[in-house]
């Protein structure tokens, strides 16, 4: 942990400082749990009234919020992006050593930089590539032929194919799987034929990937991930699937096979996306929608329904299997009114 | 397998018994498949008509079901709990004995209490504290500074980040992957910020984990599993969830970061719960629903839409577009009835 | 990569031929990336309109396609399945040799045939049984007692329970869990019993198993998945579950305990199934869909909702909770025109 005053983290980060710039900083710390030494943010104008009662010694925030809040702070258009910043250089993550763990089996051709770390029980395959600083985690499996680009990074037990190639930068979450056979059946007279996943999956600089998360290889051609995509957990990304740089995806989304998705979209946790679709740059989509066929506007798209008492939800239920009917009735009772000289006024 | 007269487990389990007491059981079984020596249960009424056919020697059931059972059985009010007990009781799991297989890789300055079981080709980080038989099945990672409680298990293949803290008689499956970064990005002008995730996992006593779920870490906070929390398989739990004691939730349910769930809470499978949400105890969430508001009050909440045949669906989905029309259209012929003195009798 | 004529591919694979039986094919493609030496397939109508400007030497359709393609083709009234067995034919994987590596961890008690295969860092559990030529990928933790029928394959990570049988000519993909404890949880005044999960899991010959899938032993009886099942990954079984023969499901379904579902039944992605019901044969589930009902007839059901713009989308849920209220209000109008004389005509 660093230590620094306020001046020095305004002068680094280049921020506006507000009150004693000699406030020394140890640590982040929530409005909430905040005490002496730690910096807080306020990004979110639920937590406003926390700023009362905060014990922070300094607060990150825009600059219009500082009527409620006048001791010490750093000014911002962003504060949670400064607070990002600042967060990892106080708290640096610990940094792993150079080398291969004795436990690791490694394929005799594959290329392991000097600078790489390979964990305890780890597997790399025949012609595997491994960049400068890369870690690959305990108990890891990389396939041969896999490529890893400088400074990225595998948590615990993530497992990718073969051929797949990773940038730089990017950090994949345990239990991940990248580049398993996608899903290609033929159905037959007898039964299901196999369609061999003959791709592979070619992903970006600066992707994170989220514990659990599955991203199928192509059929033919590959499934690719652009620079900068975010992935939560317990993501499934059919084969062929292409995702724009800096798109965002939060946790259970699916996206069928062969499904384009844009630049900068943000896709809301447990959304469906159906396959062989165009995603155009720039759309949201709020959390437990089904996608069911191209956006081809930028906007925001919903079709989650939020929970009501069960019995009124119930009555709702029912009165839906006969939506089709009430739109014949009041059809009727309109033509009956306009038969009788009713018209509107 | 244990084997024991109906008296001896009556006894034991302090519950009632209907006819011969001498009646020798060695073994639980379904009503369908029940046989000579087998001890059955009934504890949803789907399945009464099962009494008639089965060949169980006795049968759990509640007093008031004797009227379609005469023949031996256990009387109690809560015939599911009577079975879970009795089965773990005439079927014991295998005890693992206490080491440390050759092939797990321990960090030297790791504590493990003498009765634990590390299996092998299992990784346990620097720090790391295993309580008094504790078992860590084979090939789990558990990280640097982790501890677990005493009878406390990993199944094959869990991986715990660091620091997290696991308390006494857990259970964790397969796949599970607990403490991994939460979700934290933030928007910047080229691109996203990565969050550093700093706070842990702190999980209480009597807490099972399922098959590849994932509980992230906590942003500054922690995430917080009080005790005797039930997770099912592929459930999400973002960063600084809490969920109160005794709350059980199905699969593949979601929950976003920051939300707090209450005490004695049920949540079916597949729901999806927002961030920054405040839910009551003793709260029931149906399947599939979508909470997407705080929920303040006790009661049964539901969203989830069941099926229709689906030409019938698609009409539904194809009116719903025009509701809101609807709803003016029906004001419309209200106004006009009103105008034209045909008021409501 | 093989290479042969087009008139010898239709000869071993009984197609027609159209054009010169003498194209020389070494390889498959995308109508969109095919060049020399490639052929490929049309078996979605989407996709007629890139045989205009495709460089494939060759394309498998149906022969009423020929009105779009009149070059080199191979006919058949099942494209995609013959493209299937093509591209596994002239793009057969790579053979695993023979063999146990030596940091495998081997019960003394396993048996393994002569030609199969146990990859690094795998471990096989007491009384064990690999048939011939079956892939034990690296990492996997196969349980005691677990018996995998010959040619089946589990890629690397795979997690096997103690008990479960698997058939032959299975593939299953990483991070799969088979045989976790189904989730028996028994309410009892302070807390959750533990209903002990004794049952195992059962599957057959042909099934698929996507990476990240899991499936739950049974509570007593066994969850049984039959021949040819196709399982996506992400995809969730319950204790009990039967999934019929040749039931294909997409990715992200999950099905609750002790349902029974047909033969030839196919799940579309994230569909929810709640447990204790009985689903025919022939029954297709469209994406998103809640199934809370046992469905007796094949046919398509569905009740996913599609995305609308969310401003859109509001108003549409806001009316929703007033729809009760509104059927009541048609009600009343068609009351009141009755009294006033105004009949339907």
């Amino acid at each position: 942990m660093a230590s620094m005053t306020l001046g020095q983290l305004a002068a680094r980060f280049g921020l506006a400082v507000q009150g004693d710039p000699d406030t020394v900083i140890d640590r982040v710390a929530t409005l909430q749990r905040a005490g002496q030494g730690a910096i807080s943010f306020l990004a979110n104008s639920k937590y406003t009234a926390d700023l009362k009662t905060t014990a922070a010694s300094a607060v990150i925030l825009e600059p219009a919020a500082t009527r409620y809040w006048s001791a010490a702070a750093l000014l911002t258009d962003n504060p949670y992006a400064a607070y990002a910043r600042i967060a990892s250089f106080l708290h640096p993550a610990p940094s792993v050593g150079a080398g291969v763990h004795p436990s690791a089996v490694i394929d005799a051709s594959a290329r392991i930089a000097p600078s790489a770390h390979v964990g305890p029980l780890a597997v790399v395959g025949a012609g595997a590539q491994l960049g400068q600083r890369v870690v690959v985690g305990a108990g890891c499996v990389v396939g041969a032929g896999v490529s890893i680009g400088a400074d990225s990074q595998l948590m615990a037990r993530v497992t990718i194919y073969h051929s797949v190639i990773l940038g730089e930068r990017c950090v994949v979450h345990s239990g991940a799987v990248i580049g398993a056979d996608g899903f290609g059946i033929a159905k037959d007279t007898d039964g299901w034929v196999k369609v061999p996943q003959l791709g592979s999956v070619i992903i970006g600089n600066d992707v994170e990937i989220g514990a659990n998360t599955t991203i199928d290889r192509g059929a033919v051609d590959d499934t690719v991930i652009e620079d900068d995509v975010k992935l939560d957990n317990q993501i499934q990304i059919g084969h062929n699937v292409r995702i724009g740089a800096h798109t965002a995806m939060a946790a259970c989304v699916g996206v069928s096979g062969s499904t384009t998705i844009g630049r900068h979209c943000l896709i809301a946790g447990a959304v469906g996306i159906v396959g062989h679709l165009k995603i155009a740059d720039h759309v949201v989509v709020l959390g437990q929608s089904m996608v069911s066929r191209s956006l081809t506007e930028a906007g925001v798209y919903a079709s989650g329904v939020p929970v009501s008492e069960a019995g009124d939800w119930r009555r709702t239920v029912a009165r839906l299997r006969h939506l089709d009917d009430l739109f014949d009735r009041v059809r009727d009772l309109e033509r009956l009114n306009t038969l009788t000289g009713m018209e509107k006024t």
